[in-house]
């Protein structure tokens, strides 16, 4: 199977071999040609999978709440594709294990695919990595993807803060609101959960994120529902999925998905020339002499300006 | 003086002309071939200027502390640069009230240079613009060079947090240490005051303010210390300068002044040649094929690294 081109193994991908879906994900996260190969092949492909992204910070129950909601796609007959998304640990080498234990519950079933993403060298890293994998699973056919990401840095906001609806879920109890806020939660929220709803302090969680809701400016027609989950138990999962399908209701009806889609594409565009670009003078210009002109600089032996020009001076060569 | 070419506005600068200093930062306000010329110039001469940074949400008294700080670099003897930047107002056209306010009082000062910054087209914005100006005022022998930022954006958070000591500047009973730790204010805070502090909820907003400080990991050897102001009455401010001088100093002691000049000059050194390659992109592209490429991408009859190849791909030519 590893000799098997990328357009052989889309092809075997859309025919719903899982193991060539596995093996196009790795390709788009190594980077490098075949990645590129791997996204022209896909994306005319796609634009039928709904993304759902799920973030909050460690320990606010994320990985049991995504299996819930596998289990409530499931249960309407729907397959479903799932990306663990972890920045902060480029070499976890493809599994976690929150991971490897919803493999083995769901390893059986041939309607849901799991998989970790960890940056191996693409370029632009996981931030650009993760759509073209979702753009694998979409080809591949899986109406719903959801994308969980680990932690609450900026790369990992930005991730999940790229699907069409964004859940973000916090606890009870551990001053969630306020590093939701710092950490740019709320700009990316379109659900809110408040997971381990049996735990003390619902109320007063909930009166935080309201205030802080009620001083964003930013917000739009949609104000984000706050949902009470206990996904240990499953509590609240049926209503969280049904507020998520109101927010895709929401999208579809202002035209707001169609716009969402086209912005999220023109920043990767975007993203991706700029990267091409650094990628492309610092490898000309190769690391030493950055290092060289750096030092120039700072010893004031050179200004920024002219270091800058030497620099992309190596590009028309 | 207008036909003055940057050399002889520099060589005129570094002799006291103040005139020439305010031609020097225009040019490098406007940017392109004059600018780079201007930096190519002033960055040798410079190193010795020690730059504060004041920021803080609008109504925080910023203006009026400047002022303040004004008042007590001339008591001591030392002269004093002044940038005022605004980088949500790009025509302002270089002069804003509270500018103009100080520049009644001050114009007659040959010891105070005041200028407000605006973003006239330099590449890069302000966020390039400043440095440089900073450097303009650096090789004209400032020792003291204050920047002001007007609001709490990005940018202006990005630029305050450029100087060597940045004052966080907030006020009570406008739940002011919130929106502080929202803005990234935390992270980039030397010093905070807390100004109009003959206000009530001084104990509260210090109080929010430390418990936000416990929380920060990233801190390290040097907590940012407190210093209640009131601007308009001039309590405090000496206090204030004291507390600049004292983070100086461990700044000095640690090596880490050093350190920290390098660090945005390294900084600014990758954001040029970014800068330069977007521009060089976007310029050989053109605009309208940037849009056409990504309308097909949109539509899914192209995939964003194709486009990105057909946009890069004129670079070469």
């Amino acid at each position: 199977m590893a000799s098997r081109d990328p357009d052989e193994l889309v092809a075997a991908a859309t025919n719903g071999d899982r193991a060539a879906v596995a093996r196009l994900i790795s390709l788009v996260e190594r980077g490098g040609e075949s990645a590129y190969t791997v996204g022209r092949l896909v994306h005319p492909r796609g634009g039928t999978a709904y993304t759902v992204g799920i973030t909050g910070p460690p320990g606010a129950g994320k990985s049991t709440l995504t299996d819930r909601l596998i289990g409530s796609l499931r249960g309407q007959g729907h397959e479903v594709g799932v990306l663990a998304v972890d920045p902060s640990s480029p070499f976890t080498g493809g599994a976690f294990l929150a991971d490897r234990v919803r493999m083995q519950e769901r390893a059986t079933d041939a309607g849901v695919f799991i998989r970790s993403m960890a940056t191996r060298g693409h370029l632009g890293g996981l931030a650009l990595a993760t759509p073209e994998a979702i753009r694998v699973l979409d080809a591949a056919g899986f109406p719903f993807v959801l994308v969980e990401t680990v932690g609450v840095g900026q790369m990992e906001v930005e991730i999940a803060g790229q699907a069409d609806t964004t859940v973000v879920v916090l606890t009870p109890g551990a001053g969630d609101a306020m590093q939701a806020n710092k950490a740019g939660l709320l700009e990316v929220a379109d659900v809110f959960v408040v997971n381990k709803a049996d735990r003390p302090g619902v109320g007063e969680l909930e009166r935080d994120l309201g205030a802080m809701l009620d001083m964003d400016m930013r917000m739009g027609d949609w104000r984000p529902p706050i949902v009470r989950t206990t996904a240990t138990s499953g509590e609240g999962v049926a209503e969280l999925w049904e507020t998520v399908a109101k927010h895709r209701s929401h999208l579809e009806q202002t035209g707001q998905l169609d716009e969402r889609r086209a912005r999220r594409l023109t920043d990767e565009l975007r993203q991706i020339v700029l990267h091409r670009l650094e990628q492309k003078a610092y490898s000309v210009a190769g690391g030493q002499e950055f290092s060289r002109l750096r030092d120039a600089v700072v010893a004031r032996e050179l200004d920024p300006y002219s270091a800058a020009e030497e620099l992309l001076a190596g590009l028309d060569a």
